[in-house]
This record gives C-alpha cells, sequence and structure tokens, in this order.
C-alpha cells in the first residue's frame, strides 16, 4: 500500500479510534513521511538527550482557510512553533505534532499538510519526533487544527529577559509589519479581496542563532508580533518593564500593497498578526551594526530600527508620526480577525 | 479583578485574539491557578534544565462529554500525558497546555476545567510550563479540546522496549478493563444507560516508578491500553515482536457492571478504552513479585498476570476462555465510538 492509496478519499472516524485504520493511516502517511529513529520507536512517546537548559514552546494553529497565499496551516505549525522556541535564544531541534481533524477532510488535503510539514520542518532542521491523531464528527471542528510543542537548546550566549531592558533600548524589527494577517483577511469568507500578499510565515531560527553568536547577550529580547500585531507587543513590553516606548512611524517598514489593503479595511497594520517577522530589543551601543547584520541577512533584508524604551512616559506607547505629530498606541480589547494562526 | 469575575459569562472569539482580553483571561484564570515561576515568566515559551535522556509525549483530548462520571476533560489531558511519559519509563515532571476553545463555552466550565488540570497536575507531582489558547467560532469546534505535552526524565534503570521481549515473558495488567470507556458510553448522547461505572482515570506515574525502583531492565514494557483498548495493543505487540500471544480469559479482571453493561451494548470489553491501567510485559521469573508489588499499590490492588509471548502462532492474539476453548482477537478496523478520550 502506498501514502496515495490508503482505500479512502477522506479522513473518518475510524482514523481516530486507535484501531487498525489509525495504524494505517500512521505507517502510510505519518511515519513514512517523517521516517526518523525518534518516531519509529512507534511508542507512547520519545527519547531524547539533553544536557543543560531546553526551551520548550506550544502552539495549536486554527488557522482559517488552511490554505492560503504563501502557506498553509501545516507550515504555519512548524514555524511559528520554531520560532517561539528561537525567540527564547534557543535553537530548536525537535517538535511533537498532534492533529485534530474533522471527519471528511480529503485525504488529498491531509497528505498535502503533512507534506508541507516535512518540507517546512527540513528546511529549519527540526524533527517531528513524536504524534497524536485524533478525528471529531463534521460539525465538531473545522477541517483540521494542528498542535506542535517545540523543544531547543538555549544558546550559551542568550540571556533573554524582559527584566534587562533599561531605558535607552533600541526596539528592531526584522521586515515588514501585517503581511500574514493580510494575506488572510484577503481570503476569509465574506472578505476577499484581490490582491497578491502573500503570509510571510518563515523559520527564523538561523537568524536568532547568527544574532546570539554576534551579540550574545546585550540581546535582551526577542518577541514575534504574532495575534494582536507589533501594538500588542510593544504594550505589553511596556506595561511589563514599566517603561515608555517611543516609536518612529516612517522606520516601520510596510509594503504599499499591504498599507492600502489595511486603509481600505480600515485597520491599523500595527494591530495585525505577523509570522515571519520578529522584535528584538537591544542594547543602543550595538543597535546600528544589529541592524545592518539583519539586512545582509536572507530572512531580515528590511530590518529597522524603530524606536526605544524611555523613562519619559512609563506603560505608554506613542507613535511619533511621519508629519510630526504624536499619537498613544493603545491595545486593542479583542482582535479584528479571529483564526490568523 | 478576581479569577471570577472577567465581566464575561462565556468564552468569546476576543478571548483568544492576543489582545487585552486575552490577557485578562490569561492573568487572572491561568497564571492565577497555575502560578509558577516557569509559566510566570509569560514568554512565548518555557526554559527547563534537564541533564540525560528526556521523555515526551504528546496527546489532544476531545473527549464528549467534557464532564463525565469519574472525571472531566481537563485531568484527562494531566493523566494521559502523564501515563504516555510515564510508559516511556520516566518521570514526567512538566507539561504543556494548549486549549482550543468553542465560543461560547460558559467561563464556569471553562474555569472548572482549569481547577481539574491544577489538582491533577498537583496530585501527579507535574508543573505546567507553558501554553496556549485559542477560540473558534460556535460551530467550529466542540466546545473545549486540550493538548498536553508531557516531558520527564527516564528513569535510570528503566531499559523500555519492545525488541526485548521476547517467548515466555508475561504480560500483566494493573486493573480492570474498559471502565472509562463504558463511562463515556452510559453519558454518549442517544447511548444513555443508567450506571454508576465511573471512568478511571488517574496518574500512574508513582506506581511506575516504584516498578522501575524495584525491577529495572526487567520491565521490558509499559503500554496503555487507551484507544483501541487491551486488544489493539496487544495485537499491534504481536506484530511489532513476530511473537504469538496467549492470553486466559478468567485471569482478565472486569467489573460485574462493566461486563454487564458491554454485554448490553455487544461490545468485547477487550476493545473498549481505558484511562487509569497499563499492562507491562515483563521477564517470566519476575512475574509474580511483579504481581504482588502491584496488589499492594493504591493505583492496582487488581493487578493480574493475563497472559503470556510465545513463539507457537506468531503475529497472532489467542484467547483461552472461561469454558477451555480458544478464539482469535483480532484487531478492530475502527473503535466502536469516537472521541473517547
Amino acid at each position: 500500500m502506498s501514502r496515495n492509496d490508503l482505500g479512502f478519499d477522506t479522513i473518518n472516524l475510524g482514523h481516530g479510534s486507535g484501531g487498525l485504520m489509525t495504524r494505517d493511516l500512521l505507517d502510510h502517511i505519518i511515519f513514512e513521511t517523517f521516517n526518523n529513529p525518534y518516531l519509529n520507536q512507534k511508542h507512547d512517546g520519545s527519547i531524547i538527550t539533553v544536557d543543560g537548559e531546553l526551551a520548550i514552546s506550544t502552539d495549536s494553529f486554527v488557522v482559517s482557510p488552511i490554505f492560503f497565499k504563501g502557506g498553509n496551516i501545516g507550515e504555519l505549525a512548524v514555524n511559528g512553533t520554531v520560532n517561539d522556541v528561537a525567540m527564547c535564544g534557543a535553537d530548536p531541534k525537535f517538535l511533537s505534532l498532534a492533529f485534530v481533524v474533522e471527519e471528511g477532510l480529503p485525504m488529498e488535503d491531509f497528505v498535502k499538510i503533512v507534506d508541507s510539514i516535512k518540507k517546512a520542518a527540513d528546511t529549519a532542521g527540526v524533527q517531528i519526533i513524536t504524534g497524536d491523531t485524533k478525528v471529531v464528527e463534521r460539525g465538531k471542528g473545522d477541517k483540521i487544527f494542528i498542535n506542535t510543542t517545540g523543544f531547543g537548546k538555549v544558546h550559551p550566549k542568550a540571556n533573554i529577559s524582559s527584566n534587562k531592558i533599561k531605558s535607552g533600548d533600541k526596539i528592531i524589527i526584522s521586515g515588514p509589519v501585517a503581511q500574514h494577517g493580510m494575506a488572510i483577511m484577503s481570503q476569509r469568507d465574506g472578505l476577499e479581496f484581490e490582491s497578491t500578499i502573500e503570509s510571510d510565515t518563515t523559520n527564523l531560527n538561523f537568524l536568532v542563532k547568527d544574532l546570539l553568536d554576534v551579540f550574545g547577550a546585550k540581546i535582551h529580547l526577542f518577541r514575534d508580533p504574532t495575534r494582536g500585531g507589533v501594538a500588542s507587543v510593544l504594550s505589553e513590553l511596556a506595561d511589563d518593564t514599566n517603561l515608555g516606548i517611543k516609536l518612529q512611524e516612517t522606520e516601520i517598514p510596510l509594503d504599499d500593497q499591504v498599507a492600502a489593503a489595511c486603509e481600505i479595511l480600515g485597520l491599523d497594520p500595527l494591530f495585525v498578526a505577523n509570522e515571519g517577522i520578529f522584535i528584538t530589543v537591544v542594547g543602543a551601543e550595538i543597535a546600528d551594526e544589529v541592524v545592518k547584520l539583519m539586512k545582509k541577512h536572507e530572512k531580515s533584508p528590511r530590518a529597522s530600527c524603530i524606536g526605544e524604551f524611555t523613562s519619559e512616559h512609563p506603560k505608554k506607547v506613542v507613535m511619533h508620526s511621519v508629519i510630526g505629530g504624536k499619537r498613544m498606541v493603545t491595545p486593542l480589547l479583542g482582535e479584528q480577525l479571529p483564526r490568523i494562526c
């Protein structure tokens, strides 16, 4: 039997039963695709050998639609967790992978998602070491939800903590904002609009590693502005550090097409979700060098220093606008659009 | 603001937004309940220190109904993963916790589930160190799904692998079969019947540790017969080891009430899901001692040696019945009832 010939056109409840159908699905799709010594044990779990500090992060992915311009839920589930582990100053190496599939998902879509997971995992240098597959009745889920939990050793030079942030620290963003959110919005039922905006989903772990290799503990924080966007991350940081944040609007990278789409929908791009960018907070003395290194890296050619921490207006984020004005950036209560990741 | 006064009677989409509502929910329910130094970092992930072999296991829990006799989805999500880590011969210490909540879940139910998770985690001696909360629209989920991923150091004396199983090895079960599955079935829409059958969900990690402390590498395998029941686990083991299995029907512990319920519904208890029991495969020379130790332990007073591996009928599981007959135990294609865990 090959992975394209399980005898079923769709996933059905039997595939989540723990019986022979589950075993067939695992053997011919999951184990065949991810084939590695950890997973091949086919035990209840996997065993890795670790020595030192291990960063762990978990995320469930419920994005709708599951296929979108620039990616699908599978690669999002890999990159999202890989990046969360990297944001801890760590080097992601292993992922667990758990599916909750709605009965009726075309087998072809499932295979396509599994293949994307494999490709994204290979690109990021991580292995899928243990997993789980559950199937729920039609109408009790939404095609497919994926949970990934990632693990990786903390970089020996890393010392990442919001406690280290001080007045004067610079805020650098790795690339243009609002790409992922606007890509999803442009394809969401009832909101569709013509655009070529693609999700920026990608793995950022190697860029993070390069930065830590060079700058070590002078990097105070990494954070990826996914749900809630850049504004929510910065509001939280202002709150946590008891410092203010000054932002320079002109320095925030933003694609013209994304800006136009935000304007049409009445959205502030600072609140729109991102996937393939991060914010780093660094000591002022290394900010220029950090931007220089990032601009040369394939993942961050448009890196930019967008602002700094200040003791002037504690817990407040203030945007200095193009025309010289100032406005407060307040966190949203909810979000403009749910299920963006 | 207290954890019972978030200003919302139900979970709504804003609670999964990444904005202020998410932060409120996390601060006042999640962080307040699980309060520990790992989680309190409020970073994208958590950092643990490890030295040696680490076992990792992941599971998504989609059980319906979410509250059932003897437990709820929250404690199931803790115990299930704690036990899967223990089945690797390891000592579970940390869990990640990820919710996918359907819009409209009563806040009271969410709090009740979070409290059960806390209680089960404390009982099992594990800490919730990182997590995620997503909310999906009404009709796109089913109240709540929970993913937990668990971690723990492998016991220094453990050497657990189906490769170690040989002809003559004994199969011991820690308690009566089919309790969990029949508890769920008795409360499932359209199937309800009067019974006092309770789920056997519990943590088995301390029992596993006690066995490894005493018998070490003479224990060849632990496996918990959840979905697919005892029959599916044994069929898989016969297949993997290329050995046969002889079972003694009279030795398989089964509650009268569970047996009666199975008979009414036409179910074979060997195929019904379990939560609070495990199967261990041990060298014949220690089988009696293992059963003796287990019978004294609070988690396994009804432990029993139910059969053995044999070279006589490779890959086949044969049941020797009460009246002296023999029958083949063949694995099910699907399962009798989905969403049992």
